[in-house]
């Protein structure tokens, strides 16, 4: 397809499709004439998933290409490359800080927590993974500011944690090609988690409502 | 206590207490001399809360206080007060955005969402919840980027959103007066949301391990 199909099967503009060209987000297409390319169905996937990364998950132009370089990586087993590209996706509103002496005791919390859980692969990880640096940030906050965050009390987070992402991977694994699960699952880790953390508020409200609601 | 100690039992320094008093995010002490004034358990219990909020939430002043505001309102019943105070505290890194007709056929499966999830307060609330116009905004996007997103689909994480809220709102009810309650959960709704999407990302990579990995 030319650029002006991809722009409207894409809803993305020409002007914006020309920008991610440029910047090297989007591979170029199969050069046609001197001033026309030719685009196919990666191109349109490509896309979706770099406005799922800017749009939704408001990342900024180079850590997209980081993610994207991950992606693409076939060097990678199909473990690996999954794993690459999601840590490749900094996660909302803070990037995963480096752990201290202070994180000490939640370390700790997040380590029993791992063995509580029977997550080896997490075990094996440890803080390489930022997922796991953001945590321990999380429950050194909770500590500081004296919430509730023992490793028993996470524990139903993390088996909560489980259910969904086993629906995930089930899904990922009925789709196409090992790029394609890839592609999916970087997008999938950005757009669900809106839907994760509005339904999350809602299912408060509604259990909050059963119980004290007056009416 | 004198403000050095709620700065020490706190951990927060005596200039940032100084600037929260100023900003009137925590309330004054008890005048005892022309200069001096006396601070209590309240005091902490609310500086413990303004942190969460500005420091993990990364709320600006104003929001901060537009929260507090509603978590003071005794005038209304228990469950609006959480809801209240709950619906002030902004989705990370988005503001609840308005409905347009573009944002209908997102709704439409919101809505057969909550009636399969037999939400009766989500559905009498609708888009006055900033959760729900939040769900909606994702379903939209990833009704527009094509990836799978019905009511059937989404299911499982309502139900799994069920789950965590059943368990927080338990622990919400051992909790002493209804104030503290309502400071606890604003409090948990920010401190919480980076320990659930890190475990997501976590348990994925547990679970893609567990499938996928060579070794």
């Amino acid at each position: 397809m030319r650029l002006s199909e991809l722009s409207e099967r894409s809803g993305v503009s020409t002007a914006t499709i020309k920008y991610y060209l440029r910047e090297r987000l989007l591979p170029p297409g199969r050069a046609v004439t001197a001033t026309q390319a030719e685009y196919d169905e990666s191109h349109l996937r490509r896309l979706r998933l770099v406005r799922a990364l800017i749009q939704v998950g408001r990342l900024p132009v180079a850590t997209t290409r980081e993610v994207l370089r991950a992606v693409d990586d076939d060097s990678l087993d199909h473990h690996t490359r999954l794993g690459a590209a999601v840590w490749a996706i900094p996660h909302i509103a803070n990037a995963a800080p480096a752990l201290t002496e202070e994180t000490e005791p939640a370390r700790q919390i997040v380590d029993t927590l791992l063995e509580l859980a029977d997550w080896t692969f997490g075990r094996q990880m440890g803080p390489l993974n930022p997922s796991y640096r953001m945590l321990v940030t999380a429950v050194m906050e909770l500590l500081k500011l004296e919430y509730p965050c023992d490793a028993d009390h996470l524990l139903p987070y993390a088996k909560l944690a489980t259910g969904v992402a086993v629906t995930e991977i089930d899904e990922l694994e009925a789709l196409g090609t090992p790029s394609q699960q890839v592609e999916a699952a970087v997008a999938m880790t950005v757009l669900y988690e809106p839907v994760l953390l509005s339904l999350r508020r809602m299912a408060q409200a509604e259990e909050s409502s059963r119980r004290f609601s007056e009416t």
